[in-house]
């Protein structure tokens, strides 16, 4: 059995993983949860640190090592920003320790683009971004990475010269519940199962990103007009918001680029979707692997000791 | 004193607008309120239009035009739509009677853009256009009706051969409301104040529409990395969901097309101010009056006696 050496933990706005993660990189044991920083502000970030950890039977004493959310000044405890263009090995080191804790807590800093008419912020995806381009020091890299705040890359020889938020997964939250899209979407499943609706709004975004809003009104019209269904109209309003993102997350990079897609489960799917519908080059890395592999590198750069422990 | 000859009502989503009209054109008296089909569907549709007629005294049995969402299905009485490619005077003669009143009223039909990859629709703006376009039988007109849902129209020697729905005020009111942005916008007043930052998104979205949530975004990072103000943070989502529109609204036009802006009030205030950063042509026709234009046409059209007892 592998000596558990760390935890690792990507503590979102609305989400929460833990890995406990064993000398040789294994990992011994995993908890998820939505008891991310909105739900953790009122609960308290150590009290919900330390029922995971005990669920998991974690030996006393053992380091945590955090990115995400946690950090940010609403959060646990602010962790700050490394400003662009910024190396991906800076992070590594510029971890800050959680004060009066019972075990060592470090929270990764995130990353800030502080250009005044392009400001910019992220706090997780930078740990991601260091797992999924782990051994490629070289080289220019266009990194997609998709969520309530999608986030565009620019990496070139292992620095991260600029990036760009997307709103994709928020506004599509906002719109299907608050909006008055939010009758046609009604009952609509999960996924956007209606193919043919998806791909023709990713096409129609991508093309002119300028007529966004229009196409997703026409989830609305084509409803009143031609009985457009409920999943048709959820695929129209993500496919139209997934298709303006791509279009301007490849804004300066061009449509020749090859993307690094890092994704999981059901955004992977759909952005593969995406991508391949419109001829786009990518390649994809698992998100949840990518982000435990960054926060191993942390881990390895601030306790070598354990690393060695374990050779 | 003119001679009250019928009643005018713009009857929207949200809000309720009147006119006593005189038999010689004149305004006799005047209503407005936020009882809109929303709020209607729930107290009477009946019941609101007589509170404000017996307000104003009106006399029993004077007719009533009414245009809007008080024709939609889920209104007062189906209304209907005109399809497009429509003659716009079509619509003058199209209202429906609602059954059962204790005098005439009548309700103008919607048009619809039955278009199987750009359906449209609208309630309300045709009877705006009607009005705002009235004597000018020829020509080739790009009309912008800015709004809840604003709508950029064209229409050639009198006939609308097609239109675009953009969702730019109710999105700027559900990101305001119900996003992370919502922290960002807090606390600032009604009116977009702070002029640079709301030009600096007109241009930006206008050039790069692509980057419209992105730009949007910016409201939060710029908060976080150089403490914007609310009323910079307001401007900025206003700026960019206006310039992507106008982007969107001239893409068939060109941006050598002269604008006829529909507008009053506030909208139209910041409307003037992007074409006017933009330097874009336009010219500007009162919203109130234009929408009280179209009735009257349609009440004269319909009630031609009304206006032979006149004369």
């Amino acid at each position: 059995m592998e000596r558990p050496a760390y935890v690792a933990v990507d503590w979102g706005t609305s989400s929460f993983r833990l890995w406990l993660m064993g000398a040789e990189g294994g990992v011994l044991g995993e908890r998820r949860s939505d008891e991310g920083m909105t739900t953790a502000a009122r609960t308290g970030f150590a009290e919900v640190l330390q029922a995971h950890l005990t669920a998991l039977a974690a030996p006393e004493g053992l380091p945590v090592i955090v990115c995400g959310m946690a950090g940010a000044r609403q959060g646990w405890f602010e962790a700050g920003y490394i400003d662009t263009p910024a190396p991906l090995k800076t992070i590594l080191t510029a971890a800050v320790a959680v004060p009066g804790q019972p075990r060592d807590v470090r929270i990764l800093p995130g990353l800030a683009q502080r250009l005044a008419d392009a400001p910019d912020v992220m706090r997780g995806e930078e740990t991601q971004l260091l797992g999924a381009l782990e051994g490629q020091a070289s080289g220019e890299h266009v990194v997609c990475m998709p969520g309530t705040h999608s986030k565009w890359v620019h990496v070139a020889d292992g620095v991260v010269t600029g990036f760009s938020t997307f709103m994709t997964g928020e506004l599509f939250d906002v719109i299907s519940k608050h909006s008055i899209l939010a009758h046609a979407v009604a009952g609509a499943a999960d996924m956007p199962a209606d193919d043919n609706a998806f791909a023709a709004a990713i096409q129609a975004a991508y093309r002119q990103p300028a007529l966004a809003t229009n196409l997703i009104f026409g989830a609305r019209a084509g409803q009143l007009l031609h009985g457009l269904t409920a999943a048709g109209a959820q695929a129209r309003i993500s496919g139209t918001l997934i298709g303006a993102e791509i279009a301007g997350g490849l804004a300066e990079a061009g449509s020749g680029a090859t993307i690094t897609l890092v994704a999981s489960g059901r955004l992977r799917a759909l952005y593969e979707r995406a991508f391949d519908r419109l001829a786009l080059t990518y390649r994809t890395i698992d998100a949840d692997a990518a982000v435990r592999r960054g926060l191993s590198a942390a881990a390895r750069a601030i306790w070598p000791d354990n690393e060695r422990r374990s050779a």
